[in-house]
């Protein structure tokens, strides 16, 4: 028992016309005109559907058929018929049809149109529209886009560790992982927590980016990859924020900012390539009925050399500009998401690294630039989203990378393992890490993270 | 500055022989003869050293060079030479050596034979490792082909949700998530905690399993998987357990226990005849240093038919072999890993699904055979392992489901939107989660979890 897919029928409908095909789909709509009726089925192989004419003179079982509810599991064998003349290419004629599984009149996907508000409630259905199964289908291909554009040059892919004890990373807030009773938490006789009983032996947290251990595997593969979900305990409630998110982050050893800024350029190319040629139906929804510009903006960034501008350039552009900001502009501040969208959808029209950033805004572990003043960081910025990759050269030398972290108020003995990969054959490497749900947005149109997400936790929010 | 990889010079020999190409990697080892020397050079990008020859008449810093310690980073050009009657096929004449960074004497790989105890203290250093360096890169192309498996039969990646605040999953103990300050945390009046002020309004755990939600996506595209971390709390300090590791969860809808079989033997077969395609060498190694019968036993599973034999059936074949045994078999009991290897590596010689189990030692969501007393599953066991695949078809009859989930105590409001896909257009569909640590020490012969993840967490043990 092997059903054919619809996108099988649709790919190979030169061979399969006249031949004799079953397949198992899902009810999209359905409508009796008594003697003969049209079925729109879906199985999930494709973005369309298949048109499943039905007769009464043929199906013994007619009646039952057609009083089917939208959202019923059917069964099909029949015969495809292309259909050159017709608005679709082919059908499929049914000379039999099994229910395998009935639905309801208060099946919630009737056809109309739903508020994506109203498709969060209901996460579980949600894929089975128009709309989140091109999202979804779009958020698989981009993902294997991703492993595919790694894979071929070389890079070795890294499960790097989603729990971690170490505080090191300093990004952000975290969320805490235990196996200790909360309603009876073991105490010392001072009268603090005793980790010592926890899992670990110690506090341990869910990790906010693989990149430090990433930078292990680095320094012996020379270049690695991750992917994989990381964690902010943010209690910030906008569309662009989860507190679970996917993440990549490669690294590459013996490459400065200007190989990292390449790889990231080509990336991001290679994957809008690949999505544009594998989910052309899904592109063409997302471009009728979520973002009008879509299709034009992703062959034109596919095609176009990414602009690369000096933070200290950036700010010199954007303080003419400085009226029509809430936050006003002047070196030494971190851009907004307002600046960030300016440059590169008002300025440059196209997605823009900014690069050198004054140190005091960026990260412990980025390299110290000849001046003192920057570090030799490179944020990508896209028209409407903003930051859509931060990465950086990494600081290789281990005093000045010491000297760092004493600077911030942090322990370099809790960086032993970190300041090691100085102590043995240190190379200049680079990385940088690409947040997914924003590239799927990127791709999609589709402009709250919250409808990129299978199944999104936010503040207040865990369900399903 | 682009460096050429030692994998690409390997490859391109016939082009490369005569070239000058410059690379960058780290020292394995060196060895000086005064007026000339040589250098194993690793950058990573294959298991295979590069031989550096130098000569302290072409280089004017040859005494420096010559003085580094293993470990150091070197950027090398010169010349490819092909020595076809030596025992490695070239080698590269410097022209030019630069220290891109030191090392020491102290550094811990010296050319020896290291414990892996000893290495798993040194984890930021053990891929430099040939053994872990095999480990790493195997993994990274096993996982790599697990997605080709799947996207090229046209399945929908997944990425379920890894914090998950539904306790519907029922199999192993959990990872509690939370962010309230456990020095202080919040009381409701009657003196439990208050997790109405955690992050999601409720309590929240580490996910066991993505396949409940991965059905969800089932019936909406037909064929999906998830690849992606899962948790385990349990207090158990074997060799094949960890508190964090990956898992694939395949998904089809309109799909017997039959057809879940088939897909799973086929991932299996061509996930080996990748990883023999693409790591020859790293085989080649651990069938001389840790398997002697690695690569027979990887062909014969690859080129042969997986057994398949009901429980029951397995249970009458051990019960004669119970004078073998420290647990003894009899239907309704649990098979133990002694059982599980004894029908794998004494009986079948290969991979066999044993299907068909008692229900009571089963998962409520697996679907109730006619005879009211099995459930269609399916694991999969192989040699030297035992249990790596468990699968089954799940229950698709929303009155059989609901009865079996009151049957053990739970409650079917815990599970509407489960129930759910019973409700609206419910199929035959069934699944499977494979380990991915355990493929990865099969496909290796590693026999100890903690040596195949880039930084294990175990019981007491969450360090780097």
């Amino acid at each position: 028992m092997s059903y054919t897919k619809i996108a099988a029928i649709y790919a190979d409908s030169e061979q399969l016309g006249g031949q004799t095909v079953t397949v198992g789909g899902w009810v999209r709509t359905i409508r009796d005109m008594k003697t003969f009726g049209f079925i729109e089925l879906n199985d999930g192989s494709c973005f369309k559907n298949l048109q499943v004419v039905m007769e009464a003179g043929t199906l013994a079982n007619y009646k039952d058929i057609a009083a089917q509810n939208v959202g019923a599991a059917l069964i099909v064998t029949g015969t495809v018929v292309l259909t050159p003349e017709a608005k679709q290419p082919l059908e499929l004629k049914a000379a039999s049809i099994e229910v395998e599984g009935t639905s309801t009149p208060d099946y919630p996907l009737q056809k109309k149109r739903h508020s994506v508000e109203f498709l969060r409630t209901i996460q579980h259905l949600r894929p089975r529209t128009n709309l989140f199964s091109a999202v979804f289908r779009v958020r698989s291909v981009a993902a294997y886009a991703i492993h595919q554009f790694f894979q071929e040059r070389g890079f070795v892919y890294v499960h790097t560790p989603i729990i971690t004890a170490s505080d090191c990373e300093g990004a952000g807030e975290m969320f805490q992982v235990t196996t200790l009773d909360l309603q009876n938490l073991p105490k010392n006789e001072d009268g603090t927590v005793d980790f010592s009983q926890d899992f670990f032996g110690k506090p341990a947290n869910l990790t906010v980016s693989g990149q430090l251990n990433a930078e292990n595997f680095a320094m012996a593969f020379g270049d690695v990859y991750t992917f994989g979900p990381t964690f902010r305990a943010e209690n910030s409630n906008t569309q662009r924020h989860a507190a679970e998110f996917w993440m990549i982050e490669p690294e590459m050893a013996f490459t400065d900012l200007k190989g990292d800024m390449d790889v990231a350029e080509a990336m991001i190319k290679f994957v809008i390539r690949q999505v544009m040629a594998k989910c052309p139906q899904e592109l063409a929804f997302f471009n009728s009925f979520v973002d009008k510009g879509l299709l034009e903006r992703l062959e034109h960034v596919a095609s176009s050399d990414f602009g690369r501008v000096t933070y200290t350039e950036a700010v010199e552009i954007l303080e003419k500009h400085n009226d029509q900001f809430d936050y006003k502009v002047s070196w030494g501040c971190d851009l907004q998401t307002e600046h960030e969208r300016y440059l590169t959808e008002q300025v440059y029209k196209k997605p823009v690294f900014v690069t050198d950033y004054p140190k005091e805004i960026k990260a412990f572990y980025m390299r110290l630039n000849d001046d003192g003043k920057t570090v030799a960081a490179a944020d990508c910025l896209v028209p409407g989203i903003g930051e859509i990759i931060g990465g950086s050269q990494r600081e290789e030398r281990l005093d000045v990378l010491e000297a760092r972290i004493k600077e911030l108020g942090m322990r370099t003995e809790d960086y032993w393992w970190y300041c090691d990969l100085r102590r043995y054959g240190s190379c200049k490497h680079a990385g940088f890490g690409l947040g997914f749900e924003r590239l799927v947005m990127y791709l999609t149109g589709v402009s709250n993270i919250r409808d990129v997400l299978p199944h999104p936790r936010t503040v207040g929010s865990a369900d399903f």
